[in-house]
C-alpha cells in the first residue's frame, strides 16, 4: 500500500503544524512527495553565532526538517539514528537557503538521505547525510488512507 | 604562547556575547577551559518539532556550540568542517540538558571533540562528533593577552 | 536473558573463525564482554596506500571489528548502517595498534558505539563512531545458551 | 595553475603504485580526472567477515581509495580527515563493486567528496562522504608539470 503525492503532502502539513522549531525557523515546503522534499528559509540576526554569520545549527536543522519529511511522507513513523553535515561556506544574514534531499536507499528498517542546501546564488553551502529508522507506527490511519484516495 | 583559562573564559564570553542563537536556545556556560567546555540548556515548546519532542537541530546546536566553544578557547578562531550527532533518547518539553566535550585531538590545523548530552536524570541523550578547521586568525591580539595575563 | 561473559567470547570465537579479512589484518581479541572489546594488530607493508602509511582502510577495518565485536557478544545479530573515523596520526608499518570501544547507547533496535585507536607508544591514532542494527537473529539457539551455561 | 586529465592519471598512476592495500583488493582505475574517479573491483573469500559477506572494511577501503584519488588528482598532497559509509546492502563473494565520486567543494583548505557504490546489477549498496585535507605539498614538481604539458 504505496502513499500518493497527496498524502505526502497531508503528512508533512501535519508535521508542520506541530513542528514550532520549523516555524521559527520559518522553513516553506516547497515540493514534497514520497522520499523527496525541498525546503526554503531566510536567515534572520536571531539565528547568528559568535562569528556573525548563521550557527551550524541552522543549515543542520533545515536539512533535518528537508529528510524527515522526505521519509516520514513514505507513511510510516521514522526517526533519526544518525546526521552529519559537512558546511562548506559561512551563511550570511538575510541569506534565502535551499535544501533539497535525494534518497539514497528505503529499506524496511532504515531509510538513509543526502540534502544539499545551497543559497539564493545557487553557491552550494553545506551536504547532509541522515540515517532514520522506520517504526511501524503510520501516519494516517486506513480510514484516513482511504479518505485521502477518495479525495484524489 | 599557550592560553589560559582565564583568557578561555573571555573568549567565549565574547564569542557568547553575539551569539543570538544560542542565546535564543537559553544556553548556559557551566565550565570552560582550553579544548573543555560544559554547557545547559532548557528544552522550551519553541524547540519542539513534529513528534512534540525537541528538534533534531537542538541537541545539535548545544554540541557544536560546546565543542567549538571548546576548541576557540585555545585562542585561535576554528570553523566546524564536519560534524555528527546520534540520538538515542527523545528530549521533553522541560528537559534540562547538559552536554560536555571531549578533546580528542588537537593539531595544528585540526581539532576532534565529542560531546555527551544526558538529561537531568543523568540518561545519556546523544553523543556527538565534530572536526574543527583551526584558522591563523587569534580571538586575542598580542596586547590583549598581555592583559589578560596582567589581569591575573 | 541477558549474555555471560562466557557466551560472549564463544559468539566473538565464532564471528573471528569465518572473518577471513579480520583474519588477514592479523586482528587478535585481548578482551571481550558484552558491549566491550579490545583488539590489536600490526600493521603490514600490504596495508599501506601510496603515501607509504596505512591505508584509511585498515584502521577503519580494526575499529569495525570491535564495534561489530562489541554489539554481536549481546546475542543478536547486528550489522552497521552508519559508520565513521576520524583519523588524527599517520600509522607507520610496523605500529602495533590497539582499539577498544565504549557502548555509547544499546536499544532495542540500535547499538551505538564508539572506539579508540592508539599506537605501541599510546599515540591516539583515531576515533570511530558506528551506528549498528540489532536484528531478531540470535547467535546461540536456547541449547547453545543452556549448555553455555552449564559450561559456566 | 590547473591540473590536467594527463597529469591526474599520472598522479593517481604513482599512487596505485605504491598502494599495497588498493592493489590487495583487485581496484582498477576505470576513469580519473581532477576532482572525479571510478573504481572497480571484484570482492574475493579472503575480504569476508563473520557472516560471509564482504567486511565493512572493504567497500569503505574502495570508496577512500575512490575520493582519495579524486581529491590527490587536483594536483596537492591530500589527507582523510573525517570520512563516514552508510551501508543498505550486503556484499557477497564474487561481487563486483563500481564506485564514483562526486566533488561536493573544493576549498583552499578541504576538499569534500561522496562517493556511490553499486554492484554488478546496478543496485546501490552504499553511500560515503569523506572530508579530506589539501596541504601544501604537490605531486608533480614545476619542471614535471612542464613535461607533462609538453608530453601533451
Amino acid at each position: 500500500m504505496s502513499i500518493t503525492i497527496e498524502q505526502a503532502r497531508h503528512i508533512v502539513e501535519l508535521m508542520m503544524e506541530k513542528d514550532a522549531f520549523s516555524q521559527w525557523l520559518g522553513i516553506r515546503v516547497v515540493d514534497i512527495a514520497p522520499g523527496i522534499c525541498q525546503l526554503q528559509m531566510t536567515v534572520g540576526e536571531e539565528m547568528c553565532n559568535g562569528f556573525s554569520i548563521a550557527h551550524g545549527g541552522i543549515p543542520f536543522a533545515l536539512a533535518d526538517s528537508c529528510c524527515s519529511f522526505s521519509v516520514n511522507a513514505h507513511g510510516r513513523k521514522s526517526l533519526s539514528v544518525e546526521t552529519s553535515i559537512s558546511q562548506f561556506k559561512g551563511i550570511q544574514v538575510g541569506d534565502t537557503l535551499t535544501c533539497e534531499s535525494t534518497e539514497e536507499s528505503l529499506g524496511k528498517k532504515i531509510g538513509v538521505y543526502t540534502a544539499i542546501i545551497t543559497n539564493q546564488d545557487g553557491v552550494r553551502i553545506a551536504i547532509f547525510k541522515g540515517t532514520y529508522y522506520r517504526s511501524d507506527k503510520r501516519w494516517l490511519e486506513p480510514e484516513d488512507q482511504a479518505a485521502g484516495e477518495a479525495a484524489l
